[in-house]
């Protein structure tokens, strides 16, 4: 088997990412390579840092891609951030605010937590409660938490931030090009994401953008690394603990300097960079509005197949809906029948929702009516045959009528995806 | 600008790396996506394993890709290896020997160095009597090192490392296809390496493999993450510094358990699987081979240019030559002719040998009979526009000459790349 050449099988990834990549992207990444310092990379890296300029909504020089998954660019941003012995704030509404807690704890930070149960988020003033508590140099929070599908407001943190000096950082990965991201409008410091939810392309490249103020903090201890440095060079006494992750040196690689770090990761840069050209070809809000639109017909047709929805849904985010799984039917067998027998990949859930939910996403490329549509009959047709008590031609009615209620401006885009 | 789509220049990277990526590996990142969890991404990440274990002569269980570049694997072998305050040994040969110290240093290691001039290597007996002097929990080598094309020879070390109770690592991201590496037989704990060399594929991934020893050190210190950590799981009083770079969850997301960490980078996991899968389709001892006959064929042709190579010859790398720059010519202007008139890249140099030497490569895909004579012939174009003294043909002539003369056992494979 392991000589076969690669040959994935049809899937429809229906879950809460990774979900499949728009073939553009995939086609981008075929592109034969250039040098690391030829000017038609250097070029690329230029463009690839306006491109996600546009797309995080700022105007930040340090804008970049950190090169790994999105896990990646958190741990890029909390480890150059924080000094050992440095309070950080994480407020948790999910899974991923655990992470945030567990890679600050692990860059030196004393972590001070505050948690709201799953399904709801904070409010600003319980942030600023917890600000004025615990006198963090960064808050870190998570905006869309794919874990419980919930959204952070953002907008109103920033300013409480600015008020008390502190740091704002937020992981973006499963809210970016669904849902409005401000970085600049917000006040935010330091920002990163992934390629695989909205973005529509694969995991394995993590855009970030930083703010003249983190990018000071950074470059506080800055230091050229050995077999680099030169008489003069900066050699930081505390410097960051990570040398991948050392934003001062990725800052080098990617501005006028180009001081070699890293190897850039080629392929995944140019599919990093035709992730966003889609996104701002199409137009940030015009993204927002298409995954408001399907993602508002997936929860129409899944409420009238007769399913509850779990969370807050004042802040539910536009790219996934988390389902409750009814009573007597058993989780795992119908996304395995959905896999098997439709080529449907729907999620699993983490921790106090596990078993309790399905996670159904529409984001990126896989936001469109004819996946919405297609979803829907599939898990009705999974749910009768499970035994559930579910009206027939119900949810995808009920979706069908949503479009035909609401206006297609995104119908150009659907019709040549 | 910006809004266009990739279409990168036609080059043919004869640098040190990185080279053109195999077209095989970039149709295979082509691939759609599938899930997370899929049973065929599952499989895919086991084959993965199993031909990284033939191209690294290993039967170690914890072979895997991390999910970044060459450097990446660097700093995961060596923060989940290394607590703050071990003692680590670093004998330093070239740039990517002074890497090892900087990552080493940055996870907390009390670092001791040994170093040769540059051009040089180290012997067995100058490594045993380091690790007399210094006792090292680790001793970090660099394989080959592309800053000055020499490759330390490895297979007398692992005797006395073991002897020593020293686990060895080493980063061998430069030779690893094009020269022998044997992992089990020379002893080897830790080894890591890059697509992007004798491997035909982009940067961005980076194969490495564990011994059972090695596995246990880093074990010893196995955290579950907040987030996913149930009743009864282990939480380390002394946790691996990085969660990205944790090997021990790394041997849980790629072992049976399957526990989730980041989201694998599928396109890169197709990738890396498909340099694997031609390397072992060809043959490790042929694609050492094809890279020692090529590497001579240049360096025939580059001697016969009446260029001085630099270094001790005996411990050159297959797949890489660096030549000294005639007096008189300038450096920078040759590369820059070869790369804007002929489409040609070769490597310039650091360090000690910045400004003095070329470095040419011939590896991967690019390890070749028609890029060996096609970037000797201009190589020879550009020296004589450029003032020096080169005999009209000759460089060619002698690569030529040495095709002729030596058999073509690889002629196949030239044949139908």
């Amino acid at each position: 088997m392991p000589s076969l050449s690669i040959n994935p099988p049809a899937r429809l990834l229906m879950g809460p990412g990774p979900i499949n990549a728009d073939p553009r992207v995939l086609r981008a990444m075929a592109a034969q390579l250039v040098g690391q310092y030829d000017p038609a990379m250097t070029g690329y890296m230029t463009e690839t840092q306006q491109l996600y300029r546009t797309v995080f909504g700022t105007s930040n020089e340090h804008t970049l891609l950190v090169d790994g998954t999105a896990r990646a660019g958190i741990e890029a941003a909390l480890v150059s951030l924080i000094e050992p012995g440095d309070r950080v704030l994480v407020p948790i509404f999910g899974r991923f605010g655990h992470l945030l807690r567990e890679i600050a704890e692990r860059a030196g930070a004393e972590v001070h937590v505050r948690e709201v149960e799953w399904g709801q988020v904070f409010t600003p003033a319980a942030i600023e409660q917890a600000i004025r508590e615990t006198r963090p140099k960064l808050l870190a929070i998570v905006h869309g938490d794919t874990s419980t599908t919930m959204m952070q407001p953002l907008d109103e943190l920033g300013e409480i931030c600015a008020r008390h000096d502190v740091l704002f950082y937020t992981d973006v990965t499963a809210s970016l090009g669904g849902n409005t991201v401000e970085t600049d409008a917000w006040g935010l410091d330091a920002v990163t994401a992934g390629l695989q939810k909205c973005l529509a392309g694969p995991s394995g490249s993590a855009p970030s953008t930083f703010s003249p103020r983190a990018a000071a903090v950074i470059n506080a201890r800055r230091s050229i690394e050995a077999g680099l440095r030169e008489p003069g060079d900066p050699v930081s006494q505390n410097p960051i603990r990570s040398n991948y992750f050392d934003l001062s040196m990725l800052f080098d690689y990617w501005g006028p300097k180009r001081l070699n770090h890293h190897t850039e990761a080629t392929t995944m840069l140019y599919g990093a960079r035709e992730c966003a050209r889609l996104l701002v070809d199409e137009g940030l809000p015009q993204a927002v509005d298409r995954h408001r639109r399907h993602g508002a017909a997936m929860l129409a047709g899944v409420e009238a197949l007769g399913l509850d929805v779990f969370g807050d849904l004042r802040h539910k985010m536009n790219n996934v809906v988390a389902v409750v799984i009814p009573d007597g039917v058993n989780g795992d067998s119908v996304r395995g029948a959905l896999l098997n027998d439709f080529g449907i990949e729907i999620g699993t859930s983490f921790g106090p929702l596990r078993g309790l939910v399905w996670r159904i996403g529409t984001m990126g490329y896989n936001a469109r009516q004819d996946t919405v549509l297609t979803t829907l009959a599939a898990l009705e047709a999974v749910l009768r045959r499970a035994g559930a008590s579910v009206v027939a031609g119900s949810g995808v009615g009920a979706a069908y009528d949503f479009y035909a209620d609401t206006d297609s401006a995104d119908d150009a885009r659907q019709e040549t995806p």
